[in-house]
């Protein structure tokens, strides 16, 4: 029988020089679009949560919304959506975090964690950690309890899980991807 | 026992003059929030398919995207984004459509759906159907067959269902509002 890891690894494409030359992109799309190998990845980040111990999962735009959302409903949790800038209708906390060039900043409901609430954050994929720092210290700000931080795919030599762990958040993948 | 349309109905939040003096915003993030009412509104979505009955999930982006992912994996189906222009990775087609002021464009992989495919469309909310008709356009060039079209809210006043059915899409929606 395929290992979940080869599963995952054998749904993702890897489209050479995207989106600059130099650079190899692990293209999740075609994980998604794999009825198997999806519902497997969701399966496998919801697998160590019980029911009822989990109060909100948080996603990041965009992708982090689809397996967000998969898992919020796996878990009978709520979902809370970590936007770009400027997308959210209500009061929000904001953070700036840095790109490549410059500085970009996201968002989320002022009220759509309440202090003391369980949270997990979940993304596709973990290379620098820039982006999930931010939701980290976004979610802080609002005094959620994160319980951990998921993702499909990691690059482990960008460093983004040691940078997450360093804050104290526990890190979770399900395969990784040597080089960048 | 309070209904389904009550529990989605009371979890939604309404902002009035959002984006625009006059308009009454129905803010979908406080539903996704709400455990219940996301399992519910979920569940209700995937109710009337059975497991291996539909191969893809075409989820709008960006809130799509969160019960498009669900929808998915409830259904052991694959899902499929359809984004804006410029953000997918591969080979793409692609499909103008109007917004109040000017055209915008979405797109999505040429190889997400395979041509007989059976495939439900997912988005949060139908006001005008100008989104969801271009999506429809999108999945019928690439030769989807397209089940149904999905929506937690409609805005019947606004049309877009009746625009669907006209292409032949039946569409299922949880709640309306009148107005918009």
């Amino acid at each position: 029988m395929e290992s979940l890891e080869d599963t995952l690894r054998g749904a993702i494409r890897t489209i050479p020089d995207y989106p600059k030359p130099g650079v190899l992109f692990r293209d999740i799309t075609t994980l998604l679009g794999n009825a198997r190998a999806f519902r497997d990845a969701i399966d496998a980040l919801v697998r160590p949560h019980a029911v009822g111990t989990v109060d909100k999962i948080a996603g990041i735009e965009a992708r982090g919304f689809i397996l967000g959302g998969a898992v919020a409903h796996q878990l009978s949790a709520g979902f809370v959506p970590i936007r770009k800038k400027g997308k959210l209708p209500h009061e929000t906390v904001r953070v700036a975090y840095s790109l490549e060039y410059g500085l970009d900043e996201m968002e989320m409901h002022r009220d759509g964690v309440k202090p003391g609430e369980k949270v997990i954050l979940v993304d596709d994929l973990i290379a620098t950690g820039g982006t999930a720092e931010a939701a980290v210290k976004l979610l802080r700000q609002i005094g959620a309890d994160i319980l951990a931080a998921c993702f499909v795919i990691d690059l482990p030599d960008l460093g983004g899980r040691r940078r997450l762990e360093a804050l104290g958040v526990p890190v979770r993948t399900l395969i990784g991807f040597e080089g960048h």
